[in-house]
């Protein structure tokens, strides 16, 4: 294997076979559009594209998938997905959707569950557009899930190897053998979720307890929370319904981003694994911090003079939305103080647990850093006491520790450059952006959140930045959400010959 | 030695000596008051302060120092110094010093070698204080070689003790046994290198080169170049002096960041290692790329309409400023583009050569972190193919990749944890800052650099910080200047107790 090329044609090949698979998401808006007399057209066009590029690829012989071949079929994967998830959106061409650039953008933005819009006026486009939107990013957080299950975490990409480890998928793997069965089962337990939240949704309307919740909004949200993607047909996102949605989709966001395997052991009746689970505690531990200090700052604020439930509310449901990296709002946060918006900005480092769908840096790793630090602060002081570091009851190997640290710094280094080039983009053309609005939707993009501060903001647009700057963010979302190692790896000049 | 607790009695009679000690360099500004006819009792009462104190301390016994006593009189002695150098500013009073804060942080700028001020006008005080400044500063940068050489290399910080190996210490070594003869070496390179920089900067005045340049001015900033410190008794900082003298003092820097041990062996007449060094041109390779970036963004703004040389000079000033962390100005660099500043912002991260007075991340991390993750790379498309990093002929062991990786990423979360700070507290105090203000005087004080953009760019000030945030500073400064481990190990209970 190590003696060949990396085995393109295979690696078209499974593209292929994955642009085939397109068509039946595509037949979600086809539907949709029919039940609201609208055109199908635009989406009967993309899976017309899709089959045929599909067909075409699926002729290349497929030989073997390794690593290098797997790598490639990752990254061309989340690229040929935004195309043709673009493809409805500018053959529909209405408002912003005219340009392509913005098309793309909104494509990428969907499957790479970012969640971040070009949209201006979400009442100028079709019921159709907006579930497609929506059944993107579902699919873009499957997809996530099947990447860290079966692909990053036997590629040994950064510690996402350990996602494993810590929550014990030997067990799971003896009771399903092979990685093919236990992403099928945490595929289930994706499903089984998006289906509980749709049903608690339906159930508070009916309740009463949400008077906005249309069936059609209900599937809508349900679909981008678990999936911790953020997307909405709402113009006010989940601020448009009421404290009780707001609640529950807190809930969902925490779940989404919680591991997986640990939720199948939760729906099977056992819900010590979860209890036990080092990183879950830290990630609750993240949340808890981050709320606290938002009501603090809240309270201390003037201009926000919210009643208890209200301040607690925006503050779980906007530290629970970006911890995770959803990005729905449930309120403004754009207006919030400068304190509250950086601490928020913190926040989008972090991201929910390894195996979820989340994105960002990732607790498990953030926990694997701060783990080791202080082992080697504490090796500082006694030289001769050497420890390892433990995350429940695995040790952590010495080359995981470095790869995480690694990933984490070479994270933090295309983010900072992603900001001074928003900037600099941002001044040629005349329309300058402040700091933080750059640093921000650097952050936002690369850790695929959504918002940003200023005119990205929760109730904001990027369809302001130049054409330039989106085409930045298209591959800064890209290169984030598939953890940076399977794109960078492609620019090693060993990677397409003979070691 | 680990079986014990940690010695405090002999790191307070190490820090007692030093302390002593520092009464050699307060008797510089006596000389300049009685020269200039102003008032040494300032200076007095510092040297009567220190030597009480000193004499005090030197009574605990002395023991033994070994890493953690090694720790605690480093963590020490820079602050007690700072509080010394601050004295002689408090006791004058004048203009902004009638604040012991702003003292205080005068005082850890200069020993750190940092260089910010919070002078509003310098007219306002005595040639004693400014020259005081000065002279604080060239013992910070002798104080952080000698750190260098004789304690974190032996202590192993996150890759300092490459800094040795790299540049063959051993060899040097060899002809003088023991690290404190090397310490002794470098020393006389800085004193040789400081003295050389004065009679350039005398000479080029009296080969009518620089009208400007007083000896008092030839002086003070031969102590400030060479320790890559910044201060200077000007307003105008390197800016009030010709051309000659700016291109002279920007060679100065980059000498100044060079690591010691080869500048002493080129002393010797042996280029070869220079030439050699790959941490040298990789180092000279960042100062190029920076000032090339700066040229052209230079001559892309329509706001800046200098000639060519001029753009030239500030250019290749401004970068060897930053990057070598000196923090000079020679012209308003807060007024470039948007671009331009974010360059050079992203430069305060980079740092000059190991082993030299140069503050930041330092060039050989950033070696170590781009080829171990250009290595990481290449293995994940090949993961049979296990390669050992080099840094010229030296294999770099893996748990010092690790500890620098470590060392990089806890810096960088230093710094945006102290750019939230200061903007929650500026926004406290009601006197809000924008986020770029926050985020470059951050990295200006944890990265020892000096001016920032906005208020406390170049030809700015600290002082119009609140008094909170210029404490953060200090402690910025602080922390930054001995490389974060000495103080962070302080915060861990093992430190203090037997292992
Ligand atoms: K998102
Ligand atoms: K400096």
């Amino acid at each position: 294997m190590a003696l060949t090329t990396v085995d393109v044609r295979s690696s078209l090949n499974v593209l292929g076979r994955i642009l085939q698979w397109l068509v039946v998401p595509l037949a979600v808006p086809v539907l949709v559009a029919l039940a609201y007399g609208e055109s199908p057209v635009p989406y009967l066009v993309a899976i017309g594209a899709t089959l045929v590029v599909g067909t075409a690829l699926v002729q290349f012989e497929r030989d073997r998938i390794h690593d290098r071949e797997a790598f490639l079929t990752v990254s061309l994967a989340w690229l040929g997905i935004a195309v043709v998830g673009a493809i409805p959106l500018y053959v529909e061409g209405t408002g912003v959707f005219a340009s392509p650039v913005n098309a793309l953008f909104e494509g990428m933005s969907g499957i790479t569950t970012t969640g971040a819009t070009v949209i201006r006026d979400f009442d100028a486009h079709t019921q159709a557009l907006l579930m497609w939107r929506q059944v993107l990013q579902w699919l873009g957080g499957l997809g996530v899930l099947l990447l860290a299950t079966a692909v990053l975490s036997r590629l040994s990409v950064a510690g996402a190897q350990l996602m494993e480890t810590e929550t014990r998928t030997k067990d799971v793997t003896k009771l399903t053998p092979g990685i093919e069965d236990t992403a099928k089962l945490l595929a289930l337990v994706y499903l089984l979720l998006t289906a509980g939240a749709t049903l608690v949704l339906l159930a508070l309307h009916l309740l009463g307890l949400a008077p906005e919740m249309t069936a059609f909004d209900a599937v809508a949200h349900a679909l981008t929370a678990i999936a911790t993607a953020g997307f909405s047909p709402r113009a006010e996102s989940v601020g448009a319904f009421s404290p009780a949605v707001q609640w529950a989709v807190t809930l969902f966001m925490i779940v989404g981003a919680t591991n997986f395997v640990l939720l199948y052991a939760l729906l099977g009746g056992n819900a010590t694994r979860l209890r036990r689970s080092e990183e879950f505690r830290f990630y609750l531990g993240i949340l808890g911090a981050g709320t606290l200090l938002i009501v603090g700052l809240l309270i201390a604020d003037p201009r926000f003079t919210a009643d208890p439930e209200t301040t607690a509310r925006h503050a779980t449901f906007q530290v629970a939305s970006i911890v995770t990296t959803t990005g729905y709002a449930s309120t403004d946060f754009n207006t919030w103080s400068a304190a509250a918006k950086n601490v928020l900005f913190v926040a989008m480092f972090s991201g929910g647990m390894a195996g979820s769908t989340t994105c960002s840096i990732k607790t498990l790793r953030w926990l694997i850093v701060t783990k080791s630090f202080w082992r080697d602060l504490n090796v500082s002081a006694h030289p001769r006491s050497v420890r390892a570091v433990r995350v429940g009851r695995e040790v952590v190997g010495e080359d995981t520790i470095r790869d995480v640290y690694a990933y984490t710094l070479v994270a933090l280094v295309i983010f900072i450059v992603g900001t001074v080039l928003l900037v600099a983009d941002a001044e040629r053309v005349g329309d300058p952006i402040t700091e933080f609005e750059a640093l921000s939707a650097a952050a936002s993009m690369f850790f695929n959140i959504g918002p940003a501060f200023g005119q990205a903001g929760p109730y904001g647009t990027y369809d302001g930045f130049a054409r330039t700057s989106k085409l930045l963010m298209v591959l800064l979302m890209w290169v984030g959400r598939i953890e940076i190692i399977p794109v960078m790896v492609l620019l090693t000049p060993t990677f397409w010959r003979r070691p």
